[in-house]
């Protein structure tokens, strides 16, 4: 365990799990404002949107900016919109990688996935829309410094295309049935999750009170290391829980032939691996010292999750 | 004809077609520029994304970002990378429209479209990648004023999503084979071709000195006269030129039962109607006096265009 992790514990302060409601609240509570009503024109198109985004998920990427954000003192109206931003994004890169020509899945969150429920032209058409407003959004709020917000927009940006996440899923789809060692790994999982994971945690520390520089640095480096976490977590989670128990097809990465890292290492080493990870990712935090808070238990989180 | 059009030309100015080559090249060498180069991974995206991008196109709305710079003596090198993201959303959404679960296409600007030089999954991911690139490029350049450069973020963004083109595109799928009355096909086409045309003059029109307010609700006016027009006339084309002048499937509204203007209105009555749009497009732009003639220009172009 962490020094950090011993510290007493504050008693104003929610407890990990309440937080996390809290936020998971918030965020569905933003999200379901700021998405167009199902009723405006085309209805089909924003009940498909609103089917796509709304009630799902753990949050990770939201939980990530705010825990974030409380290093900076940040208020919760810009981390939710910044969160918003970045789930947005999630969202619908799920959508159009669940369609057929892409993984072709029909589970998602426990329901059908979007072109399963409504059809293919629309759920791409969804994709498409939630992306564009991810970028309203973080333009239209007023974040205070308006040269911070350019940035935020243009990290998100930046993450989102073919040098991040578009760019790791096009490497995952050429990857299929091929072996690839640790470092080509690691660099498809770096854009695939981990543009996206470093994304929530740099835009939550953007938000609020500058950081120095060696604060940057080092919340760059948990961020990189979280993405990563998260993403060995996912793989052993494939291979060892249920579809039920995801809310997504279990298994099938390792049915499609996908590299991971259960393939590459084995459980039991993908497991040490995850648990090194971690504190290596908690290390970096204690510049932040009591701050970092929120960002070591969600990081425990993220270790231990069961789905 | 307007009265500016009468107004003697200066003789160090370009002719319009020298203007237009000039732009088209300079749009051309941006956009080889901004994109990452076919070498950097994962390459088969990036090569497919520079694939549905260059050489191509008659860049009507990096016309419009520049004619409309003119009446702000806003700086070429702004100028030309707004025009780039003004294109890049045109470009991904010519890919994602062009796949089999939409409008199932396979020639674009005379070559064969995205997905059939490559494939479905990376045309998805050339037009996900090139959505973000746009506002990837709008957040990073220095605009010189930051709060104007969100706002033109804020306008591309909602140009493009659910309430803009992605919308018009949701409409347009519902919409066949049944018969839509002039508003309702208005409010298609504002949306589906409209919102980005009106962005790119409005874009265009940020860059540079500030505008009045009113300049600001006379461009705006014209704006969205000039995406009527625009489409009036591909649908005029859409009836009467070949596939190989237009470079893309001719006659296919009509083939799909797609509502347009010559189906509501008839050859002859869309001309007229496309002439009197012309007409109060450019009325609007007489406060602008001599800066406009650019605009003027390119509108009659837009009218007359054989492609």
């Amino acid at each position: 365990m962490s020094t950090l992790s011993l510290q007493p514990a504050n008693p104003h302060r929610l407890s990990f799990p309440d937080w996390m409601f809290s936020v998971q609240d918030r965020l569905e509570a933003t999200l379901a404002h700021c998405m167009p009503p199902s009723e405006a024109i085309p209805g089909r198109l924003h009940q498909a949107m609103r089917y796509a985004t709304l009630n799902g998920g753990k949050r990770v990427r939201p939980l990530l900016v705010f825990a974030a954000g409380e290093l900076t003192d940040a208020a919760t109206e810009q981390l939710a919109i910044a969160a918003c931003a970045v789930e947005l994004i999630h969202s619908y890169s799920l959508v159009h990688d669940d369609l057929p020509c892409m993984d072709d899945d029909v589970l998602r969150r426990g329901r059908p996935t979007c072109h399963v429920e409504y059809d293919q032209a629309t759920a791409l058409l969804v994709g498409d829309s939630l992306q564009s407003l991810a970028f309203e959004l973080l333009a239209r709020e007023d974040f205070g410094d308006p040269r911070r917000q350019l940035e935020m927009l243009h990290l998100l940006a930046r993450a989102s295309g073919s040098c991040g996440m578009a760019g790791g899923q096009s490497i995952d789809l050429e990857a299929v049935g091929k072996r690839l060692n640790q470092p080509e790994l690691e660099l498809m999982h770096a854009l695939k999750t981990g543009a996206l994971i470093r994304a929530a945690v740099l835009l939550g520390g953007l938000c609020g009170k500058a950081l120095t520089v060696a604060e940057r640095v080092s919340l760059d480096r948990f961020a990189k290391r979280a993405g990563l976490l998260f993403q060995v977590v996912d793989d052993i989670l494939d291979c060892t829980a249920s579809t039920a128990t995801l809310g997504k097809t279990a298994g099938k990465d390792a049915a499609a032939e996908k590299p991971t890292y259960v393939t590459l290492l084995g459980l039991d080493r993908a497991r040490k691996f995850s648990a090194d990870l971690r504190e290596q990712a908690i290390e970096t935090l204690v510049i932040f010292d009591v701050r970092a808070r929120r960002l070591v238990e969600l990081t425990d989180f993220i270790t231990q999750r069961k789905f």
